[in-house]
């Protein structure tokens, strides 16, 4: 399972402060501890921010390298906010995310086309939210089809069929994770990964019905996820489902958690 | 979900003495607590008791049916004790469960046979274990043709895969879940269910993998399990998966076990 750490985003009211006061040693903190519950990315949005997000995504960069070695998940939709951050992020990183859009298809493919980057296709387009498994697979051939066209390796794509509340439609769990599994059926090497909560949007006890969703999801082939890599429930739930989906060779990240006591409470 | 109360059985030592001391008093109680907890069937099993089975097994059922209008699942092999059990029986059982061994299948046959009975329907045969999706979908093929063809509706066939242990081989997992999706589409209507707390065999946290592991088959398609219903956390997953795969209507079972407290802790 590949973990996008999603912390670092300026919406989280932290993290705003953190960032208009510069205070690099807390924005470092949050990183490191993503980093170490076993963060893949580190996504860094500093979206809210009009006017200042390219400088301060290329801030936030290049705060979260200088005490981490993963590379970051770069989330805007802006242009020139990823570029002055890609003009000092080390190594590869990931873009969160382009989608079929027009508009930010038309900014972002020039952006992710002939790079070695990781893209986040996120199934959304101008004709607004998908709902069926037709719906989503419409956007994600469309989507997939335009990033390999432009030399975006099929293994570097995270397709993202796009959570939508449960509350809304009893539908809209069983429709995301059948397009899971079609989309891995579909695109041999591809990923999947998506932002899950939304899921239980309008419920009561939504942690137990996000760990829950999230482990139906790797049943149905799901292999990234954006999501707070400090809840330990959630990632115990990763780690058991992975286990048992046959991704865990001889079970020994499963026992390793078990011996840091995460499958306790 | 249909849900059978495993409780009932004579390998549990509490329940071995009760039947020895006929103390039906005890044995009701175990039944009332499951129909209460859920169970949609109670699982009755004297499987110990060389020679008493049938006189055990039938008193067993007269002694639940006194406290709950919930059907047995009449859990044995032998077709004496199970015709002594179904002298006795109100309303339509359970059987639990036939095979694919020559021996258990040419002897519960004739009783399932030209029924209304539901049937448990084990993919073993003679040939011993089954290993891959593969081997037992040949096994599940020859097991419901022959009782579809012996007038068994498909409605009342619940196919159980059988659960291996993932410490035995790292792909038991997720080889039993890709049968009961591939049974689901094969046979349209058909039921599955399993006893699946041999999934973590050998392993530590049993107990959360076993819950891990029922999340991940409900996403599969899973509609049946023979388990504990007094295991609150169990029962849980099962509801909050159940609501995800779009089988709660308005999410009612969901808010339901919300307030009645089953998602704490």
């Amino acid at each position: 399972m590949i973990i996008i750490g999603e912390l670092i985003n300026a919406s989280r009211k932290a993290i705003k402060a953190a960032i208009e006061t510069q205070d690099a040693a807390a924005i470092q903190q949050v990183a490191t501890d993503q980093a170490d519950a076993g963060a893949d990315y580190i996504d860094v949005n500093a979206g809210i921010f009009v006017g200042k997000e390219p400088e301060y995504l290329r801030w936030l960069v290049e705060t979260v390298q200088q005490v981490t070695d993963r590379p970051c998940a770069i989330d805007s939709p802006d242009p020139v906010a990823i570029e002055a951050a890609l003009s000092v992020h080390q190594g590869t990183p990931m873009i969160n995310s382009i989608s079929l859009e027009k508009e930010r298809y038309d900014k972002l493919m020039p952006i992710v086309a002939d790079t070695d980057m990781k893209v986040i296709a996120l199934c959304m387009s101008d004709a607004g939210m998908p709902q069926t498994v037709g719906d989503r697979m419409r956007i994600a051939d469309e989507l997939v089809g335009g990033l390999l066209k432009n030399n975006v390796k099929v293994e570097n794509i995270f397709v993202d069929p796009l959570v939508q509340p449960l509350s809304v439609d009893g539908t809209f769990g069983v429709e995301f994770i059948n397009t899971i599994e079609k989309i891995v059926a579909t695109y041999p090497g591809i990923h999947t990964a998506c932002g899950l909560s939304n899921i239980s949007y309008g419920l009561p006890a939504r942690k137990f019905m996000n760990q829950t969703f999230m482990t139906m999801a790797i049943a149905k082939g799901l292999d990234g996820a954006i999501i707070n890599p400090l809840d330990q429930r959630m990632m115990a739930n990763i780690i058991a489902a992975e286990a048992l989906a046959g991704k865990d060779n001889f079970c020994m990240n499963y026992l390793k958690a078990f011996r840091a006591g995460m499958f306790e409470g």
